[in-house]
């Protein structure tokens, strides 16, 4: 079958074998994909992943255990934990020490014809959703996470970032009630943003702004990004970085110790707030629709979505 | 009067002119000084800070616009806020805009014979604390201070640093029912936090550990304690940052974000908490004692305090 592949490099393979399924897990045909900034760091060897790429999209069960599944449209967490430990009992199983995480590790991911995912971790797709809104759920399940970290009182939040996952959060907050101002570089993306019930603003018109909110959240993945966080939060106020982008950064730490700041990293969301999020409207993300590549050229859609500036870029597989 | 003064370096000055007391503020003639990091830094240029130093201290009142203060053994909240704003009203000020922080922003602080603090922020101590109790007070609020950040189930926690805050946090933490780790270089040092309950650790016997507790507190301030507490804390775990010596550090942000860690920054804490710690015996800091000096020779005991690895070094005043 057709897969794009993460080993010393990105490659698209027309006779990759089908994956094997094993008990408690379904088969999943592609219907649609979307391209991750993470997807582009793992093909240039972030966390050593060998494998299919791919973990946000639309799928149709194919095959499962519990037939019930079967011919349904679905997405899926794509952490898929051990199931015994305390983390999986108390928690979604998203920092499961044995967890498989689909296309980033341990487990082939979702740019190929057919992909595997454990049942319990499928998510079934009201019809009311087309495919162009549920291919977000994963990355917009991650964005409303931040929603976790508001306190009760006023809530408003600076998000820093007009890209793909600074739009989502910016969508997801509004969408919450919470008064959210985006920061960017880009007219024309804070446009999109503005469109969606946010208040924009342009790096430049902040730079001298402090302590003016008390959540920031930090998705440019720069290092700018985290000291214009830490200047614009207020004390005993909170910065929530979104981004694995980041890697080393240096960072001031006497500010965030004199303001008693917290710097709170978030990663993964819940997938059915994600798609209730989809279902009823309050989040459209099509227009960050940037393109949309067949899945025979998944690995020029992956070179599309390399390109500074690009949002989101779709793979369409073949629905049944 | 005499008068320990930090301009381009720090001076022992014999005729400094004594304070101006203002209204609602009170006039406290100097019993025993602690010499603090913070003043170690502040003497060498930290924060631009001109004036008499010293912060931690245990004082007579002298004069007050209230008069039954006046002759009142007393510590002190070292943060003076404007008590007007929304922080002022609702916090304890501590992060109002236009707060002076005695011998470190904006007010002279106590290594002088004499010294001003407003009348709302002083702390009676009880008979039965002594002085060698009561001039632990500020950092020890510092050091419970931490408590706020403790979770509710099994509370346990490893502190990196044996020095001076290191062992103040362990001694807090044991009080409070906390199981404590303390981890350090010194094996001295090890055995003195051992006394006072905590469990001790050489840093070498931890070095492989990683993700063993939900909250970790580092007291080091250096590089390499920050990169130790991101490794040795739990998934959605809590790093609590204590001190500002650290400065500028090098932080790879992706495990921050993989394992939605919170890194939070802690400063000053509740005198009055301090001063109920040291009334019940719960915590005795005078084993921390490393030398005393009296105030006419309080340069040499901040050279003392400078020399690496010095627990506590006090300066008397003139008990009167």
């Amino acid at each position: 079958m057709l897969a794009l592949t993460c080993g010393r490099e990105p490659r698209l393979i027309g006779d990759h074998p089908p994956p094997e399924r094993r008990r408690g897990e379904a088969r999943l045909g592609l219907r649609l994909a979307g391209v991750c900034d993470t997807d582009l760091q793992l093909a240039r060897g972030y966390m050593g992943f060998q494998g299919v790429l791919g973990h946000e999209f639309v799928a149709d069960v194919v095959e499962a255990d519990d037939a019930t599944w079967v011919g349904r449209r679905v997405v899926a967490d794509i952490n898929a934990g051990c199931g015994a430990c305390r983390e999986c009992v108390e928690n979604a199983g998203h920092h499961c020490a044995r967890r498989t995480v689909l296309g980033i590790l341990g487990r082939d991911g979702a740019l190929a014809e057919e992909f595997v995912v454990p049942e319990r971790c499928l998510v079934a797709v009201p019809d009311s959703v087309p495919d162009d809104c549920a291919v977000f759920a994963e990355p917009l399940a991650a964005a409303a996470h931040v929603l976790d970290e508001l306190g009760s009182a006023e809530p408003a939040a600076i998000v820093l970032g007009d890209g793909k996952l600074g739009q989502l959060i910016a969508r997801a907050l509004v969408a919450a009630g919470v008064k959210v101002t985006l920061v960017g570089h880009h007219t024309e993306k804070l446009a999109l943003a503005a469109a969606a019930g946010a208040t924009t603003r342009l790096e430049a018109e902040i730079e001298r702004e402090t302590q003016v909110t008390d959540l920031v959240v930090e998705a440019t993945g720069s290092a700018s990004g985290l000291a214009r966080a830490l200047a614009l939060v207020r004390p005993r106020g909170k910065v929530v970085l979104k981004t694995t982008v980041a890697g080393r950064l240096e960072v001031d730490f006497a500010p965030v110790v004199i303001h008693e700041v917290s710097i709170v990293g978030s990663r993964c969301g819940n997938m059915k707030r994600a798609i209730e999020l989809l279902c009823h409207g309050a989040v459209d993300p099509r227009p960050l629709i940037a393109a949309r590549y067949p899945l025979a050229r998944a690995d020029q859609a992956l070179q599309h979505a390399a390109r500074p500036g690009t949002l989101k870029v779709l793979v369409e597989g073949t629905p049944r």
